[in-house]
């Protein structure tokens, strides 16, 4: 196999997929593509139950729908140029807009898409309006001739916290806002949470987590019933007497929550096409590596294709069909 | 305008071309195509009198020989699937593969490329021989039927050395290693440098610079003649009373150097899809931003296409075609 290649455990997703699907079964998941940009991933999560879906581009609602999975599409970001969806309405799809503005009700309203989620800020210094303004911009939404579901509010500040405890009460608090935010708005809908949140935020009535299906070691850390089910795997290309060095750099690795890590070795730095660590049992010319990302999300953005693994078996190969925008 | 989009102007384009060209006229830059993927740009390059280049990628090689730019390309990167370059060596290519090991030595010798440079380490910890080691990898070399052009050595530590002096002293420690292997070799390549040392490596006879065509925020800190030519031009989609978001995220940049810059504004942070400002003029939904990366190469790779633009008006799209792997 060529190297780097993005690795994806069968048998970890599948943990994945059923452990999440257990616990938010059916509508209460609402699971966010962004984290595997794959619609053969979405595809499996369909098959677990879900049919509606998170989306965080343009492009991210255009494939899902244009791969049938159209059912009920929430973009849960704000969007100047909504028009870019109107073929996809017409066709059929279901699509929610996040809206926290004027500005984004008048793109909603000038396109072929009819219903709205108002984006509610809870504590994420990001888009969504404060809690009090939510009702009067649901106001505005209607009097457009739109319909709002409800309300959105992403506390992704708090997917991180390490203590479960502390991160139960600051989700409470957050959600208090939206909370409030929703009995001004009305509608069914209170959309929020992530892998970080999804057993603590008891209040929303459907959780948009993505990175579970596929986890990094950010999320690693903090304990989840979810294993670590993507990988870079590499080749060793130059060894010395302290490093090795293999063919998996920055450009194959999202970088922004630091160093990907290698089991049983110490990755020293990542350059554009090289990871330079020091293996504890040594290392060959030619060994294949498997890399650990920090971060799943923009690493999956940075690859053509996954290949899903039984062992050393490749059972398939999926585009990562979702990058771009 | 689809945001996020890379922007790349067309006159900084025009005059950071020139002006290493000038510098560094036609076989004393080998560029390096790693920095943009484009195919467009290289061909640009070219018609500024540089007929060899440099690649970090078997991709990258492939690509530039499809497209009528394998007169003479370095593969600066140690490779072990080196027949991936049969084709291309038997449509007429001319391919010089950089090895630093009996193992690469073999995957060169098995393949139908016929030239190699040592590879020698100058300090940086990735790939590379000890110096004192390059003149028998070179006699293995030779004794495997391969050419041995001559060595190189990327004093990848040094590019970003912010004093001058210190840097120029630094680089010329580096290079009595490089010289003396060359010495050892034979050849009448020798390789290195970047943008960081295009101007104080006077030791080699070629210099591998790449980022100078487009430069990001982190060499424009050190005064360089070139201009930012790379910007993503990203739309405001929200804002607060205390901050705007655009849509330029961290999937859109290269985040290992950091957060990048916007004029007039300080970046907080970026999420995936975001990125949160605080513009000192204050910003409208709807709003045009130009985000400047902090390291142009991992950021061209995640894009699709580059629009030249002069000024407001887009005069050509490029797409990045030496992405991937």
């Amino acid at each position: 196999m060529r190297t780097p290649a993005l690795l994806v455990d069968e048998a970890a997703l599948r943990h994945n997929l059923d452990t999440m699907s257990a616990a938010l079964p059916g509508a209460a998941l609402r699971p966010h593509v962004k984290a595997h940009k794959c619609t053969a991933i979405a595809k499996r999560q369909y098959a677990n139950g879900h049919r509606s879906f998170t989306c965080a581009t343009l492009r991210e609602v255009e494939v899902m729908a244009d791969h049938g999975l159209g059912e009920d599409l929430l973009l849960a970001n704000e969007v100047l140029d909504a028009r870019r969806l109107d073929r996809l309405v017409e066709a059929g799809a279901r699509i929610t807009l996040a809206v926290d503005s004027p500005e984004t009700v008048d793109a909603a309203a000038a396109s072929a898409v009819r219903e709205v989620l108002i984006d509610v800020r809870v504590g994420l210094a990001r888009c969504g309006v404060k809690p009090d303004a939510a009702g009067s911009l649901a106001d505005l939404a209607r009097s457009r001739g739109l319909a709002v579901r409800g309300v959105m509010g992403y506390e992704g500040q708090l997917m991180l916290v390490a203590d479960r405890d502390e991160r139960r009460r600051a989700v409470e608090s957050a959600m208090t806002g939206l909370l409030a935010a929703a009995a001004d708005v009305g509608g069914e809908l209170i959309s929020g949470g992530g892998t970080g949140t999804y057993a603590d935020n008891v209040w929303v009535t459907e959780v948009q987590a993505g990175s579970y299906v596929l986890m990094d070691t950010a999320y690693a850390a903090l304990g989840f019933p979810f294993r670590q089910a993507l990988f870079v795997l590499g080749t060793v290309i130059s060894v010395s007497r302290k490093w090795a060095v293999a063919d998996v750099g920055l450009k194959a690795l999202g970088m922004d929550h630091g160093l990907p890590a290698i089991d049983g070795a110490e990755v020293l730095f990542c350059s554009d096409e090289h990871v330079t660590f020091t293996p504890a049992d040594g290392a060959a010319v030619g060994d294949r590596v498997l890399v650990q990302p920090a971060h799943v999300d923009p690493t999956v953005a940075l690859h053509e294709r996954m290949y899903v693994v039984d062992g050393d078996e490749i059972r398939e190969t999926w585009p990562v069909d979702m990058r771009g925008w």
